[in-house]
């Protein structure tokens, strides 16, 4: 699919991401100077500044990143660093600008980390599903909003969360209860691409009550977390997280937010990086509606109203709009489509987009012996590119979308 | 009260006002350069421009002001002119500034009338009610909106409304059936002012089913019309109406409008003037805020967006400040009282503030007969000044409120 970075690099960030915490500016700098490979012999050999030495102490000694990589590769989790060709270079360029001046005061000395999160690229990603990250973040909206959500905040999240999905906008969001998780079933129900930023590891789901919903995004969108395997999510990740929900989105919509919501530092992080912020004006009665009202009359880059579909994507539509070909969500199933074995990309090619055939009938069509088909049919299923009735298989409903398969 | 204007000029004010249709800019320019006496004896005799004359023909020959004066006396109605005290020449300075381009376009000949109601001052205006106009519209907020309101909008408007009116601001609206009645009630709730400007004359209500609401407005505050009795309320003269709603308010807060809401064009009368327009923000879903979701968002001179009453505070509680002195509904009160007769001053001076007192008692506190108290009751208490029970009489809530009479 993508071009595989080397294992020793993938090695030292499985170590780099598991000894240091994330949106840490002084271990960035420092692997951006030396390299990762450098920056974990320096660590383990106790040769890095005092300062960093602490900030890593806690993890170092238990460190284990073979064991990290073998548990992810067990949890069906990738790990996709800047070496690799799914890094999203793109839609972190943002964070890297952000961080210069970071790195001035940290150099310089005086730097004190802020608790609301640091602008600071990621080290490395854990990564779950057919997705491809580089293309998934460029034409992408973020939706966050209260885990208390209102039903009103339910349906506007899915009215909008749907209508962009169909309208080939990936959906970002952070899986938590409420906003987020409307967000994601309603870009999944509408056979749309969802991204998924978790604040733990991604070897569970949280909150575990949103299991299914992570193995649902799994099968044809993106989980995603700065954490390796076994990391607790802990207050501090969701603000750190938060970054990565605005660099990978091309705009922010907060839907409900409560006065003191997860949502706002989101929306702060999306100004910092400049991605312009949408929310949802609601009844002001609703304590959810608060937090959107006081981003909507800032005084200084006050949000943009957004009240339908529309009124997101002429806010965020022309953003990467030269990348489109590359974003579309057509890019998760081409580069699944590219992934199959010669066997199982004949298979396919074998299927009508809308008549159900029989594995027999598929084995003519493609050159393949029936039992061959029937061997390879499931992985396709597994891999969201068939549908199945009593009648046989057929193409995939968003494959059809995406690819134009007739 | 105030000093009455002449009665020459009352009439020649009655005639234009009935000749010319509201925000006639020639007219206005005409009778400020002749001045109204001068213009009424033109137009009689034929000696005006062709345009003046074409534009009052309609009603000239009919035109009978002092059937209209005497009229306007049977309702209860008085004509306020600009050489009266009551007119309140601080609210309508920004009208006056606003028609200056409309006048050099009258000028040089190439004036056309915009459909949407030009910024152009009244001649007259005919009130009804206790109140005192100049100081009415010193401290006064305009609350409009949708006559087809929400459940929402209602209950809002009745928040906003009677918590103005509680912070001694004047709630001025339309009196047109939603947003604008329940905004009357409520300011009438709080035992607050409130100004009702009616686009027809005052001889009617408009809608007649807020008869009743016409007549509570009339008690103790302000019934406004640029009409003479016995005109119906058309079209072109709610909207010409609108700008004298702006016109008196401090800010004008849309509550709920739909697209196309009148509200929205009394929204366009406050920002000519320079008034702040404030929205309140509500459900998406909801075409009733659809308006105030585009005020919200125009790109120049968005609405303010409020959430409450001390949202609506922050943004007009500054203006006319300097003048609150003047401009405390507690004027309503004192001019009230200034206008008593001294036999009915001392019988309200007898009046206990909390207790219930027998017109015999009162008739020996203040030294007046007690046939004298009996005879001279009714009209204090028409004039909203005292409160009845089988007990007796006290001073009004509003009054004792107003005046810290205990």
């Amino acid at each position: 699919m993508t071009a595989i970075a080397a294992t020793d690099v993938l090695l030292a960030r499985a170590y780099l991401s598991r000894v240091g915490e994330p949106g840490n500016v002084g271990l960035w700098l420092f692997v951006r100077e030396v390299g990762p490979v450098a920056a974990m012999a320096a660590l383990r050999a106790e040769r890095a500044s005092s300062r960093l030495l602490a900030e890593t102490a806690a993890r170092r000694a238990a460190a284990d990143p073979e064991a990290d990589l073998a548990s992810a590769d067990r949890h069906g989790l990738r790990l996709v660093v800047p070496e690799s060709d799914e890094w999203p270079h793109f839609a972190f360029a943002a964070l890297q600008a952000a961080t210069a001046p970071l790195a001035r005061a940290y150099r310089k000395g005086d730097y004190v980390r802020k608790e609301s999160g640091e602008p600071v690229p990621p080290l490395a990603l854990w990564v779950r599903g057919p997705g491809d990250l580089t293309a998934a973040a460029v034409r992408s909206v973020g939706i966050v909003g209260a885990r208390a959500a209102s039903p009103y905040g339910e349906h506007v999240t899915a009215d909008f969360a749907f209508g962009l999905a169909r309208r080939e906008v990936v959906v970002v969001s952070g899986g938590a209860y409420g906003i987020d998780a409307v967000a994601h079933r309603a870009a999944l129900a509408a056979d749309g691409a969802t991204i998924l930023v978790s604040a733990g590891g991604l070897d569970r789901a949280y909150p575990t009550g949103n299991a299914a919903l992570y193995e649902r995004v799994a099968e044809t969108g993106l989980l995603v977390s700065e954490s390796p395997p076994g990391c607790a999510p802990q207050r501090r990740r969701f603000l750190t997280r938060n970054r990565l929900i605005a660099a990978l989105s091309t705009g922010v919509v907060v839907v409900e937010a409560a006065a003191r919501s997860g949502a706002l530092n989101t929306a702060m992080h999306a100004r910092t990086l400049g991605r312009p912020v949408l929310a949802v004006p609601g009844p002001v009665t609703s304590a959810m509606s608060v937090g959107c009202h006081d981003l909507l009359r800032r005084e200084d880059d006050a949000a943009v109203l957004v009240t339908c579909v529309d009124d997101v994507l002429a806010v965020v539509g022309g953003a990467g709009e030269g990348l489109v070909e590359r974003a579309k969500p057509t890019d998760f199933v081409r580069s699944e489509l590219d992934g199959l074995s010669p066997t199982a990309r004949a298979v396919f090619d074998g299927l009508h987009a809308l008549r159900f055939s029989r594995p027999d009938e598929i084995a003519v069509r493609c050159g393949v012996t029936a039992l061959e088909v029937i061997r390879t049919l499931p992985a396709l299923d597994a891999a969201g590119l068939l549908e199945t009735s009593d009648a046989g298989y057929r193409v995939a409903a968003r494959v059809r979308a995406a690819t134009g398969k007739r």
